[in-house]
């Protein structure tokens, strides 16, 4: 189906994913999986746990499950869709920070392995679960990789993580409570490319030193995500071949200096289903007001938040419309300067009625979306095979989804 | 109630809201209505819309329908809960941009008055419904004031409304489907305080002056909104009386000059709910790193995305906590390094578990709250006596709730 037939069929606006595309992807990282793993001595496992967070459509995760990669999660009912989606709990992963008393209760209830992000958090852990196993979050101190400074989760300045000098009160918390340390983690950002190989292969290094530095005898080693995708025109895709080449001798090094570790953990998210996914929607309005040209859409801020939130590019295209080319701005339909989709676009004039193609959206889409002025969350549609077929994984939402729970 | 109480007894986190606060400002408003009009001739009225968008509970809205004031609304759902709340469609107004050719009807069988932002519009509305009345929002072209570029409504670079270089031919498609134009409307921005009063003055004054040389005969001048409230110690409030006095000759002076005038609104957004509500959490971690503490909580950027958004600042207190005086930054529990409340607050170092209070949160608060990691719409509160008695006008939303809609 083109755009208007999606749109006729499904409504607008409409999170549309491509299943091959989604497929491929996961393929990738678990081709990137088994390309680490080739070197590493048996017995020493390379896990890729795809990140809830970036869409927990069910639809995405069985795709990530049939393709043979883990999962992570940070909230109940991230953790309830995984388990819904047939993965083990000990495929689960779960990578919080600051979470409540009666979350912890929840993932420890459900058996699954919890990285925590501080000192405190362990404290609490362990007052409630003396004597159980955990990962903890390490900050490697390094100025880590992202698109948007929101985003760098590793240096001084980020909420994230424990840092090398406070190490030694972390394990005297965690012995105080017979806590047992079997993994540790890091994250260094969101969204690297080629250009920032190496900087993410620095800060692997930094948190591996601390390992060795730090650390007795922890079985896993988790390596975070960050792995980016390429949203603007002329951009690379990340060279995973690449990363893995540089990769490999130093966790080959890590892994004959420290015996004790069996499993190296990643945490690709937006990776996975960024490019499979795409915005569409309509033009509402097309505008020439002080030399510029605004073409104004139903996709407001509410419905894809990034280009407000983080100034984030997002490929726009208008595939049926045929005007003049002419430079032009995209936006929304929320009363906010900021409810802009994307600046100073070459494209074919549209008219009132046109679709509308918003690119890699299947990444912190509609994952972020809200309702801001009272707008329903978009449907959600896969696309399952070559020819198009095509169905409903999740229905738009309706009034009575956004009142419920209102006490009228 | 104290914050423990409350967070006991409805959970955590919670928006809270102050009944006497909303009244106050409801009347604040009514009050600047009454100074404006008193010196404008007999059949001159002067409308206050509160803005649905900042808080459309209708708790809030019923308050805002008791206190007399109208509103303006964006979308087909705030429609229906101004309808709800007993708002005449002669008191609503309809606000909006970019929306399509079904929102349109809606607006037109609903009887509600429509504000339309272009000239494209404009051309869609008069097809479907010619020979009906609207008003049209202009671009004044001065530069606007607000808190963030992302709120700045007026000037070269916004999306918003119509520049006077246009006005020709918004009269030629207005004129070709028998279309009057019989108000017009413009915003200059969000949140302006004493020291921007100026440019606000200007923005009015210039407005005035395009309605005068380019409209004919229209009966609304719609002035919007933007009247700020202080979220920093030592802000002061706005001076409304200061902007009546400023306002009350140009308004006196536009009606002997365009008699056709029978109306000015406003709308007040923010102003009515932001100070009369508070985002309640508790404290989940402290953490000490790179000598920076960091107060962790359970109120992330899904709960109230304006500090991660706009950089915007909220009032923080720890109403319970009584450790060492420090500076600390705030963050919720989220994986994004955005997710930061606020940072170099002087407080006294909490333990995990106090309650924690985030100000001014009833506006924009719970409004543009997300879902995102699969975390909660917080419930919110009314607090309806002085004595402190409170009910629940919303409930916490439910995992049904978030989940509803999903093609398993």
């Amino acid at each position: 189906m083109n755009a208007t037939e999606l749109l006729m069929k499904f409504g607008s606006p409409l999170y549309v994913y491509e299943y091959n595309v989604l497929r491929e992807r996961c393929l990738q990282m678990k081709s990137f999986e088994t390309d680490l793993k080739g070197d590493l001595p048996d017995g020493i496992t390379v896990s890729m746990h795809y990140s809830t967070k970036a869409n927990s459509n069910p639809a995405i995760l069985k795709a990530v499950k049939r393709a043979g990669l883990k999962v992570d999660c940070m909230s109940p009912l991230e953790l309830l869709i995984n388990q819904y989606c047939e993965f083990d709990k000990s495929e689960i992963l779960y990578v919080c920070n600051n979470i409540t008393r009666e979350e912890m209760e929840t993932v420890y209830e459900a058996g699954i392995l919890i990285c925590l992000d501080s000192i405190s958090q362990v404290e609490t852990w362990g007052e409630m679960f003396p004597g159980t196993q955990i990962m903890v979050r390490i900050n490697p101190g390094t100025s880590g990789v992202g698109h948007s400074q929101k985003v760098v989760t590793s240096g001084k300045a980020t909420k994230f993580g424990i840092t090398e000098e406070n190490l030694e009160e972390l394990f005297e918390v965690a012995a105080k409570y017979g806590v047992q340390i079997i993994g540790t983690h890091q994250h260094l950002g969101s969204l690297f490319l080629n250009d920032k190989i190496p900087d993410y292969i620095a800060g692997v290094e930094a948190g591996l030193d601390i390992v060795k530095r730090h650390f007795k005898d922890v079985q896993i080693v988790d390596l975070g995500g960050g792995f980016g995708v390429p949203y603007k025109p002329g951009e690379q895709p990340l060279d995973l071949s690449r990363v893995a080449k540089e990769l490999k001798p130093i966790l080959q090094q890590f892994v004959a200096e420290y015996p004790s570790v069996k499993e190296f953990k990643f945490e690709p998210g937006r990776y996975i289903p960024c490019e499979a996914g795409k915005l569409y929607g309509t033009v509402t309005a097309v505008k020439h007001e002080n030399g510029i040209y605004w073409i104004g859409t139903d996709i407001g801020m509410n419905q894809l938040v990034r280009p407000s939130m983080y100034d984030s590019y997002h490929e726009i295209a208008l595939p049926e419309s045929s005007g003049e080319l002419v430079e032009a701005n995209f936006c929304g339909n929320v009363c906010e300067s900021g409810d802009v989709l994307g600046k100073q676009r070459q494209v074919r004039l549209p008219e009132v009625g046109d679709p509308v193609v918003v690119y890699n959206a299947g990444a912190y889409g509609y994952s972020m979306a809200s309702n801001y002025t009272g707008r329903a969350k978009p449907a959600e549609v896969l696309i399952y095979t070559e020819e198009g077929d095509c169905v409903t994984i999740r229905q738009r939402q309706t009034l009575g989804n956004m009142t419920e729970g209102i006490e009228w």
